[in-house]
């Protein structure tokens, strides 16, 4: 549900003061918009949990090395952040991942640490050495991957999967339980590996669009069809190979899903997986009050820049909330409207994540209330029809060059010491 | 619907050879994974148009300044690239704007050269004037616009715009008329104005998310309702605020849009919209034929440098396929499997855009199937017990530093020099 039209009905969608206290409960339903969908029982888009995975997926990016000293920091935060877990590299990757494994368990977060480890006794007591909140294990379960990477059936995978999980669940940690590459694997052994499992007392099943080809409608309908067979919590992870990361995370909440996998930046193997800011831009639309109250979104952009300058990138130009101009606003017919009201253009208010808004004036598709607005800002005294003659005349320059704001600044104060204070002396 | 795993039914799921010709057809269908959805009448994901904005809503973007030159270059590659339709700024946003367009319309492209315009005569006979073959009205029908831009009741907005539209039609142009705001639009309003476009004529209505709030459920649910009120083709238009415009114009398809704005790299207003390369890797991988024949994918590359170029961006890190990441295999389980078959990590074939794919050996997190390709690669000889104590130093090493492709063929290098043709001497 979108912030600030959601007056007339509650988060069910059921209306309001139906026939009484309200003056106008026909009109507000009449008016309502598709934004106030019918939220459905399933629906967990109000109240959802994060699992962190830059410092595991995230060290699958190409440019990614993490020294211990550079995940502390990152863990820190996280957790600062508010995520509700940390995920880490699995301690066999590595002798420095174990050692850094038991680093961070030992800072004492608020967050609850994971480890992310294959579905084998050998992994699982490693990972429950370094002492985590927690285990995450992981098997490939679609035909490409038993048959080109693991070699292992359906039969075999249960069993072991069972072993491990009950191994685990007397060392007193949690479990989550997730198939690679769920979207292609076969649906009926699916479901039936994810019943076992969730009779073995799992935490959470996790389903994973490791190959990033899954669309919004294919989450819903797996997720919401694993829902009506396991009790346990839903985890889901979505790469972003197709660009639907952040949407199929969307759409796994909606159908039931409670735990959703992200990255800084998205970083992960290939292009990565569902992006924090990018996930909490769309959460803060849907589920305002949720997002705002538990995330400290005013330290997405401290914590970018954190895991970019990490990794040596460079924050994306169209970064949802965070790129350099995701609040710039420059065609005239939208500044003008913004100027009157920043809702007309903007679904999220940038101040929430403690940033602010441009309207740009130094292009030809410029409009002459942005300009008024410029002329505002800088204290100089024009009448509008002023104020149009000198949009016209920096809509002419901008025709010929890019301009700068210093440019149009100064044909703002050169226009006004000629035309304005000339005239009033003459 | 994926690649590589479309056997046993037909584009419109209907299982192919039922009762004959097909030695296991029951078992092809129990095997059917969620990838395989049944398509819905509706669904134009294998028959949709473009309608490419980089030269009118990428002129929005807060880098832009395109002068005349630059504007052939990137209108000629994007119908090189295949696009349908390439939309022009308004010719009344300056005199440049007005005489490029004229350029663009006489360059003899075989894309329809479309412009944008709001809603009334004067904007509507600048556009004709300039010889473009159709032509783009928009007006705002949210509550927030009629409030804060222009003012106007819906019922002087329907008769402006049959009085516009009458007079494109008279003058042979093709007619959009989209509502800016859509989504935040009173439904009936939306309906009834469209109802009677569509009753005099056009050849689209548009649905456009622009302040980019839009789920894919809530623009599947407003398409499909639409597709049921007008006959005339629907265009879809989606900003990228919260991360979805990618998956909205997916699920505008489903649900029987026809029509799919999209920019080089997304560049608009804000952060923009629906890119066209990651709605190009959305859609190879749903429809691949129809995508594979229409399009020069090999192009994409050059033309988002083209444009990234132009307007001073780099292309993002996490550009999907483009992106310089995108293929990049780094964590030693895909690394294995990868080798053994690309599917299992890739639902898109990197040579079909023309590009390859990169199996990263200098990490922690590698493998010694992906070493043992790299010594292969390099055409030492080692067998595989050796390949895996050399992949032990490099894990060990890389530990404690990032290491460089450079630096991890050292070691192999001097491994092989050292135990292997030393051990073989002595």
């Amino acid at each position: 549900m979108c912030g600030g039209c959601s007056a007339g009905s509650d988060a069910n969608g059921t209306p309001a003061n139906g026939t009484n206290g309200n003056a106008h409960p026909v009109q507000n339903r009449t008016a309502s918009s598709p934004y106030q969908s019918v939220q459905d029982y399933l629906s967990n888009v109000g109240n959802f949990k994060i699992i962190e995975s830059t410092l595991r997926e995230g060290e699958q990016f190409a440019n990614a090395f993490f020294d211990t000293e550079t995940k502390v920091k990152i863990a820190k935060a996280l957790d600062s952040f508010g995520v509700d877990f940390i995920e880490l590299t699995s301690p066999v990757a590595s002798e420095q991942s174990f050692k850094d494994c038991k680093t961070i368990c030992s800072l004492g977060l608020k967050a609850k640490i994971l480890t992310h480890v294959r579905c084998n006794m050998d992994d699982a007591k490693a990972a429950v050495a370094t002492g985590v909140d927690g285990v995450d294990l992981v098997i490939g379960t679609s035909s490409f991957l038993r048959e080109f990477s693991h070699g292992k059936s359906m039969a075999y995978i249960q069993k072991t999967a069972l072993e491990v999980i009950e191994y685990l669940k007397g060392e007193g940690v949690q479990v989550r339980f997730s198939s690679e590459d769920s979207f292609r694997s076969d649906l009926v052994d699916l479901l039936s590996l994810y019943k076992a499992v969730d009779g073995a007392g799992v935490h959470r099943v996790g389903i994973a669009d490791t190959v990033g080809g899954a669309t919004p409608r294919m989450v819903y309908e797996l997720v919401r069809t694993l829902r009506g067979v396991v009790h346990c919590d839903i985890e889901t992870h979505f790469h972003d190979d197709t660009g639907c990361a952040v949407a199929n995370a969307h759409a796994a909440l909606e159908a039931g899903a409670t735990h959703i996998d992200t990255s800084v930046l998205g970083i992960g193997e290939r292009n990565g997986i569902t992006p924090l800011g990018a996930f909490m831009a769309r959460m803060v639309v849907t589920a305002p009050d949720y997002v705002k109250s538990k995330y400290k979104l005013k330290e997405l952009k401290a914590l970018e820049t954190l895991v970019a300058d990490a990794v040596q990138i460079n924050i994306p130009f169209n970064n949802p909330v965070t790129g350099f101009c995701a609040f710039t606003h420059k065609a005239g017919i939208h500044a003008k409207a913004i100027l009157n009201n920043p809702s007309t253009y903007e679904i999220i208010n940038p101040e929430d994540f403690g940033l602010s808004r441009y309207v740009s004036i130094t292009s030809r598709i410029t409009g002459w209330n942005a300009v008024k607005s410029r002329v505002d800002q800088l204290g100089l005294k024009m009448t509008d029809d002023q104020v149009k003659q000198v949009t016209a005349k920096i809509k002419q320059l901008a025709d010929i060059r890019p301009l700068a704001i210093d440019d149009t600044d100064s044909i703002l104060r050169s226009f006004h010491a000629e035309e304005v204070e000339g005239s009033a002396a003459s």
